[in-house]
């Protein structure tokens, strides 16, 4: 058993089996404006509820369409407001940050926790050793109404991460490495659990970008165990560990494992129009681009923006490119104005945009015209991800981005990193 | 003669009369995203032009809907960007500025020039000293094929400001309370031009509120000549004057003119639809909102993040408000960054959006749904000007606005200047 299994286990008070069907309580739950409308018309149309058993453990978040670019949008986070009034919910308003970063720097999700949340990236906490699984709208709603879920308990794949990380090389890179190795359907099913000694290198911040990344892989879920550097920063900010399992893993637990030995992997890029279409900066490299995005629920947290930063000081978004940046959050924003790191971007004429999801989805905030291509520490470049369908976007970490933003073209970040 | 007449005399080499149509050279020429596109068509579909007589003197601007929030707009701006590109036009792209403002601070218009802008606002330059006409788009395509434009010489009218700024007063609510007296129709086919001791008090940055808001009572163009303090401002940035008129005015000089008396004018609004309906602050305190919107061409300046800021400095913009600060250049956003004025603002929950005109012109950035109220230091508040048709705008000062983003409702900004 995973540690997932094993903390579902210890949820409903027996052992699991991979593959059963089990309802247990849930933690957390959220949803954003994009599934919210979903969420609201399941609560009050078809269920016509009244009373909502997890009122208190539920989060609304205003960040995919934020601040509002249509009336359309504007309907929808009213609505949202009305709801969570009506119910008492919490609602994370216009600027505060995407979801799956505000429930981990909030404390809102901690390690042992079973969450779920109506948007497909909520794996992304299980950075922190959370058991997160991103659900359908209706799921979110019968969760909200009853408190509780059904699962089918995950067969668990083991990734260990060996060796150090190459000067140059983000966390971002070694996931889309590994992207590309199993394929975007490579883990239909079954859910990640991250080891090997890489891992103790990691930030969280970095750490949440792997997790974050296994859904494009197909992963149901996607975990990694505390460690040191995890309790720390737990510590550090004050939360506290709700329902963990510390257990010493062998292959047995898992149904499959690999070894993804980190110093033979380079800056990589995910070209369009396919995840899994992982190549070297190098394959790709001069390929002009039209914009650049740094941000969203993937790469936009303070140690991306930092790196960034880093890249770009002293020097210029090259004329006739855009270069957008988005803080996941206004904690990760303010942490950056501090640090001098907007200075410095804003400096390098970077536009530095408020938390949301916006490019990242194609709602707003730097869409793409017909045949203008786009770098961005993204998640996906489906065709038309980021605007017409007729435009391209290449995934990267914040320091290609950053290296690509100055010379217009993909660049490789080592040429800008003593 | 009123100055711009004399500056048109100046330029075209002999005295004109009020009322006479003449052709001029201009010295500086701008669109904007909402209407470059018209501007271009003309020049390449109706003019056929393959030679621009005012390329270099011509700047073109993607301020309204910035970054783009739909495949619309990432369209136009396309579209502006090559044909910048051909033609070998100044683009401020995405995240540089609001029109009106660059030309100003980049020293691109300075006293004594004949400007035309693709845009109805452009008098605001005015306060430099400038005749700056907004125009139709193909007035401006005109312009810049030729390099030329007619002129309607227009009669003037002088407005003395006189007296002390009161504690709490800014400029917006001097010119509302005008507005309020002479109507949204007052100055049909006029210019005006501001007198008075009042106006050595007033910044460059308040300075520009006034002749901005002429516009909204149909005054042609809107003046300000040099005084000391303006004169400091250009030395202090390096710009020189170009071709200005020096004189000593007398009433025979103007079609009319009135006397304001600035010490009784206290905070106002201009309550929805229309931009005259002005009222006293008390007589709509209490009015609940659910949008603040700090920014755009009209109050979108340092002097205004900085009231804002003064005003919300440890406190918060009340749960269930959103305050969407965009300052209206990078060059004030990076000043505001530097003077601590992002980090109060920031603290305080507003939402740092990136130069746009987007909210003021229901584009983006902020949009209203139905029945939703704001309070907003912009320009004009016709029905559904920031969003849907059932939606109602306030407009006032920063000061105003920031105070009401604190108690959620229209409130005195008296209240929090000690």
């Amino acid at each position: 058993m995973g540690l997932i299994d094993r903390i579902i286990s210890k949820a409903i008070g027996r052992d699991v089996t991979p593959g059963e069907i089990v309802v247990t309580e849930i933690d957390a739950i959220y949803a954003q404006d994009g599934t919210a409308p979903l969420v609201i018309n399941v609560i009050e149309k078809e269920l016509n509820a009244d009373r909502l058993e997890a009122w208190n453990r539920t989060y609304f978040f205003i960040d995919h369409s934020s601040p509002a670019p249509h009336v359309a949008a504007a309907t929808v986070h009213r609505e949202m407001r009305r709801f969570c009034r009506k119910f008492n919910i919490k609602l994370f308003d216009v600027g505060y940050g995407i979801s799956h970063q505000v429930v981990v720097e909030d404390g809102i999700v901690r390690p042992g926790m079973i969450v779920i949340g109506a948007d497909s990236h909520t794996p992304t906490i299980g950075a922190l050793g959370i058991y997160a699984l991103g659900v359908g709208s209706t799921d979110a709603a019968i969760g909200i109404v009853y408190g509780k879920t059904w699962i089918k308990v995950p067969e668990t794949f083991r990734i260990r991460l060996i060796g150090k990380v190459p000067r140059g090389v983000m966390s971002k890179d070694i996931i889309l490495s590994i992207i590309g190795t199993v394929g975007s359907d490579g883990m239909i099913g079954r859910a990640v659990e991250f080891h090997g000694d890489t891992i103790k290198e990691l930030s969280i911040d970095a750490r949440m970008t792997l997790t974050n990344m296994c859904t494009e892989m197909s992963a149901e879920s996607a975990i990694i165990p505390l460690d040191e550097r995890a309790i720390q920063w737990l510590e550090s900010n004050g939360y506290s560990i709700y329902r963990y399992v510390d257990y010493s893993p062998s292959s047995k637990d898992f149904v499959d494992e690999m070894d993804v030995e980190v110093q033979k992997i380079g800056p990589v890029v995910s070209a369009p129009p396919d995840v899994d279409n992982v190549k070297s900066v190098a394959e790709v490299e001069g390929i002009e681009i039209d914009q650049v995005f740094i941000g969203s629920c993937t790469n936009g947290r303070l140690e991306d923006l930092e790196i960034a930063a880093r890249i770009m000081k002293g020097r210029k978004v090259r004329e006739g490119i855009r270069c957008i940046v988005s803080p996941a959050s206004r904690k990760i924003y303010l942490e950056a104005l501090r640090r001098g790191i907007i200075d410095i971007l804003t400096e390098a004429n970077c536009v530095i945009a408020p938390p949301t999801c916006g490019p990242c989805v194609g709602a707003h905030m730097g869409i793409l015209a017909e045949n203008e291509v786009a770098i961005a520490t993204t998640n996906r470049n489906f065709t038309g991800r980021m605007g017409h369908k007729n435009s391209k976007v290449y995934l990267s970490s914040p320091a290609t981005a950053a290296a690509s933003a100055i010379e217009g073209r993909i660049t490789d970040p080592r040429k800008y990193l003593s």
